[in-house]
């Protein structure tokens, strides 16, 4: 991660907005969850995000200002049975976008979070959900143009009215 | 509310987006608040949004679409000392709007919730803080133009994301 | 209210503890729910706690000590749709709890807040549960004596170790 | 922990009550948080916990009873500047009691959170605060044995009336 943000910033340009997206949604009991899997769930869906988000707050602190998206999901403010893991890993990725808005903001970066309360249209959901097709139909399902959209809402909002947490879900879905 | 809400339908234009923005935030100590001011207090903080949306969901649900945006501010999730009243009121109101954003938003009304977390730049807070022309200034003072701009935003939300509860603060605003 | 507490200390004893647990869980959908539903589910389960709460603490403020506790719910934390007015009234409840335990905590006087996820084993219940004696044989119901005892528990902590909030919830029950 | 808890069952006695109580607190600023903290905090705090509760909850299940209790603090809810790690790591072991408990109480484990929230009076604070005899004789600071006492009442409630998560601060603490 280290060297991917030098290369971006190198090669390509500063970066103005970065967006943290990786999940890891696996269940388990709590008796047959491995180590190995409670470790990997954290390394992707938290770890991997403190690494984007404290090399890109470096740079973006020199040059004092950018946006940092954090996505989070309906297990980063509950923890679900057979999902230890990836709440954990949830859990802690929003006390970091917490953590970072409260010391970040007073220096002009922008951290947010989102939570993302439902499936969205994606090759993944494709494959796995046999009733995609009528529930795209009934925009049951979150398009990711409209995350998409909301994601550059954030990053254009003016400081005097930022928002840190924006939850996202269809409007047929139950909460 | 009730002749309110009619006169507007029937003299001005069907309702399409209703904003409830009352507040009325008044500190006691808990054994000097009157039982005049804790009820005055839910009346025109909760109360007048109970009726408002009950109203406008109403003739909302015969047209099969609109938008109920309900304002609440820090006090709205935590119980101040001083702030039994104020909080009581806001925390009724951001029950209400739950509630009617699970029952609403699978009938295509969206309603959302605000937290407005710090000062508005308004004639009210610019007769009671002496420095608000230097928080203007520092962008330090929410801007009422941008909080009219989300709530414009919510409105306008694709229903496959809705967002139900938007946090709004400063970027130097310590939370 | 006020005369109540006024008896009660004149013509019994001190109070020591007072415990407030007046629940109004009806269910409406919001369009169907009359003002006068909003506006009494509000006295019973909220007003009538504010009354109680302000003159037991002045009672207690002047003798330097004593307990009060007040009995919320699972609607006390999350607003369901048909239950704007229960919800309401419970949010605003715990709201009170919350600005009375950070004002009068300081001043000795213990505060709590219980949240009761679960039906409890009354004779309310016991018509409404077709099957509450298999319930009970299960444990999976609450006994007053139960809770009675935690009530018990939160007196008697020392101060060096107060709780504010305690949920009480049968092992069996889905959350 | 595998070893340590096979070695504890075969050598000493099964287990009743499990407590996990390693902290981590240490504070950075985000970009001077090395990976190596962020990694060995989340170990420590939450990571070995994972392995506590997976390891005792199987014994536990073969058994059909047993409680298992995790001590959390303020940052368990709320991630504070400079505090990226320790929050995440808290943030995450609460994501695991929430799991655990929902899985694991229908099976008669009974699994607590608690969030000790102010300064426990131990060797380490005694180095660290100075005024550590005043705060002890005002109550102000939390007597561990205080705090066992509430553990040992965590493991003896009656299964109708089970607690998850359990605040405890000192009377004059502010939050």
């Amino acid at each position: 991660m280290v060297a991917l943000v030098d290369r971006i910033e190198t090669e390509i340009a500063p970066i103005e907005v970065a967006v943290f997206n990786i999940g890891a949604n696996v269940q388990f009991p709590i008796t047959e969850t491995t180590s190995r899997v409670y470790r990997k769930v954290w390394e992707m869906a938290c770890f991997a995000g403190f690494l984007m988000g404290r090399e890109v707050a470096g740079r973006m602190l020199e040059r004092g200002h950018g946006t940092i998206i954090f996505t989070g999901a309906t297990a980063s403010t509950r923890g679900r049975e057979r999902l230890a893991a990836f709440a954990g890993a949830k859990h802690a990725l929003r006390a970091l976008a917490q953590s970072m808005a409260r010391e970040l903001g007073p220096q002009n970066i922008h951290v947010a979070h989102t939570i993302i309360d439902g499936a969205i249209d994606s090759n993944f959901i494709r494959e796995m959900v046999p009733d995609v097709d009528d529930k795209r139909a009934a925009d049951a399902i979150l398009n990711p143009d409209h995350i998409a959209q909301n994601y550059v809402m954030l990053h254009k909002q003016p400081r005097t009215a930022w928002t840190h947490e924006l939850d996202l879900r269809p409007w047929k879905e139950t909460w």
